[in-house]
């Protein structure tokens, strides 16, 4: 039951949201082979001014910044994270979506952390 | 010192926030046994295109997300967890919202990862 | 690589948001010693209704609620977050913020799970 939230710019957001969301959970599909129906994302869009980032950090040229915030249950190894993240990216580069502007979090809860729709 | 952040739909935010804060609210006082002033909650009301959910996963039939995420310190029990998530799913029915929209995620830190107006 | 989401009436990320990001930034700076370039943020301006807070909770006198949340790796001690949050709080004050309206909650995760523009 990972949970996607997506903090993005609103020009960004309007022209590829569905392209974006479908982007990435694709690759939750393939890399962590969760279930096509798992399948929860909040994006947010945001005006000038509320997204804050360095352009030279990590050693990247960065222009923008695509934040992915993942809550996923503790289960995955560090190469499997390792690699959603490569999918992710890869799969929004595809879209336009420069490799370098994406930046990713995430946090781990446990199984007993979730209530989708029923107990 | 739980902090509860809420992502909705307008609509709902615009006629329900103040009812579904004190329906979740109740149910941490209820169930947790948190002190009555311990409200700390961000609602986030979202416009079409935002919230993208799976209208069929684990089983259930969902219409609408309402997506509720919870910090909370590490010490509750799997059982007591499981309590909050169905007296809060019960206590947002009352005010007419399928149990089955409600969506609940939880992320534990440590007492020392808090400031609350002092240190 | 910790990640600042920051929650704020719109009045007050009008008129401050440069000066908070930049007093929430050189707080890290000094007192984690993480490098000047290793800045990220997220700013949420909220409308009335969408902050919900009691204004007496831990003994203070709340007017308003800044709430910062921080996503950091796991490799800070107790007194170097209480140091944190509290330089965090002196900045902000000397923008004229509240000490008291400040809220922050701090969520750990490992090195492996962020991707910052590269894998």
């Amino acid at each position: 039951m990972p949970l996607i939230q997506i903090d993005l710019n609103r020009g960004l957001f309007d022209t590829s949201h569905d392209a974006i969301g479908r982007a990435i959970h694709e690759a939750q599909v393939e890399v962590l082979g969760i279930p096509a129906d798992d399948r929860f994302q909040v994006f947010r869009p945001h005006d000038p001014g509320e997204l804050e980032f360095d352009p030279g950090y990590n050693g990247v040229n960065r222009r923008d910044m695509v934040l992915i915030q993942i809550t996923a249950v503790r289960m995955y190894r560090p190469e499997t994270k390792k690699a959603l993240f490569g999918k992710i990216a890869k799969n929004l580069c595809a879209l336009g979506i420069r490799t370098e502007d994406v930046h990713i979090a995430l946090t781990e809860n446990g199984l007993e952390d979730w209530y989708a729709g029923r107990v």
